[in-house]
């Protein structure tokens, strides 16, 4: 029971505020959208096991001197985070070539990129979250000139520090979606989540382009057992003695 | 008559051998497309039209000191030029926010932009010309660095030196796409066609949206009398006396 006003809904979490201004908490919802919300479902237990996920994950990171939004989790699908105004960037960070850049580049799905390729999404359903330039991005001032050096340069931090922790769960991290806030002191936080929604994960080692999908991608492309691979990966990630 | 092979025949032009193997014949089609030729049509005397414009504006970079692959005109819509590698790349330059840009970043249409903004496009139809990043455009080894920034170079200068000589045309150069290629000594050369298919041009002090509009938008957007306005941009750009 929660008996503080709903301040956004979204499409996998429900933010609510707390009595500490500078708290909110986000409950996360088992619903699941891909395609920018044309197709819609639900992951039975993802509310559950996203929180525990990007827990997990947050505290690794923060560990390695990285501020995160997170604080703690109150219940399992519930956790509390610092409130932050989020910058309306998507930042992908891509090691192997998938989605919307095979689609857009012609690079073959699976090509192992020569070096991170760090880019900036507009954060904007209406318009489909388009591909950002750098000139693009501070005309439509969406971040300063040093804000978006930060971000990069956490955003190869956070890849570093989470490619070596899915290694060591035998999962292969592909790409993933970050965002950024920025809180009453200016400072930058990692926020939102970091889970099989935001990540595309590859069970390491399995050559089945199929068999080895961990992550929203089974979603996405209809291949079944969904709840099966996010509860994977929520063991793999709990299993691990860093 | 011409008993030249040809080279290639694209939306717009056809491209003939000559005797010379440095040297290309560029025919000029009345044929329109836009959309990525989804929408087909002819716009009757383009051919010669934008044949004389380019040729006019190519005069006019070469005399400013941007080498270009044009050579001369031998009939009203044949153009000779050099031949050359073209590079994938559909460079734009933007003065005034229209088009993609506006759909893609929710700025408005006509926003004067507080400078020129140079954007990279892959010249590719089958994946629809997307938006490079500097980053993607490097990963895909479409150009080297350091062509890069000279393709960045040149394409303001072309900006500038078009702005200048559209203005004393009474025309807004609202947007433009070039392409380049290499020669034979690995220098860039200014290639293609600058034309009212390639450019937005608005007739200056004109306030109304659709009276304006003096280029291939009347075709994209059904506005009618295309030829006129084609013929108005050549008749300015004939006038001048520079
Ligand atoms: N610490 C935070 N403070 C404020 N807003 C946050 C914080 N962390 C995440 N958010 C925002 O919470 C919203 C809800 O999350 P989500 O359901 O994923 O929404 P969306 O549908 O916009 O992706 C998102 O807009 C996200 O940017
Ligand atoms: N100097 C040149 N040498 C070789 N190719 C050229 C030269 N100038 C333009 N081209 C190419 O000529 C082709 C024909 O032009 P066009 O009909 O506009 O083709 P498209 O349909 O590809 O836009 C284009 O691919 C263009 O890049
Ligand atoms: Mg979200
Ligand atoms: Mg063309």
């Amino acid at each position: 029971m929660n008996c503080h006003p709903q301040i956004y809904e979204g499409k996998a979490k429900i933010l609510y505020a707390t009595d500490d201004p500078d708290i909110l908490l986000a409950y996360f919802k088992d619903d699941a959208t891909a395609f920018n919300a044309q197709k819609r479902g639900t992951i039975v237990g993802k509310g559950e096991i996203n929180c525990q996920i990007a827990a997990h994950l947050f505290r690794e990171i923060e560990a390695k001197g990285i501020a995160t939004h997170f604080i703690d989790c109150p219940s399992a699908h519930e956790m509390r985070v610092k409130s932050v105004r989020i910058l309306p960037i998507e930042v992908v960070v891509r090691n192997i070539a998938a989605g919307s850049l095979c689609q857009q580049t012609g690079i073959s799905l699976g090509t192992i990129l020569p070096q991170p390729l760090v880019e900036f999404y507009y954060k904007d359903d209406a318009l489909g979250d388009p591909l950002l330039t750098r000139d693009r991005l501070l005309l439509m001032e969406l971040a300063t000139p040093e804000q978006l050096e930060s971000l990069h340069s956490k955003a190869l931090q956070v890849n570093t520090i989470l490619q070596e922790f899915f290694q060591l769960c035998g999962i292969t991290l592909v790409d993933f979606k970050i965002e950024f806030g920025v809180d009453n002191h200016n400072q930058i936080l990692l926020a939102d989540e970091i889970s099989p929604d935001s990540c595309r994960l590859w069970l390491t080692g399995e050559p089945d382009p199929n068999l080895r999908v961990l992550d929203k991608d089974r979603f996405r492309r209809d291949l079944g057992n969904i709840e099966d691979a996010y509860q994977q990966v929520l063991a793999r990630v709990l299993g691990v003695r860093t």
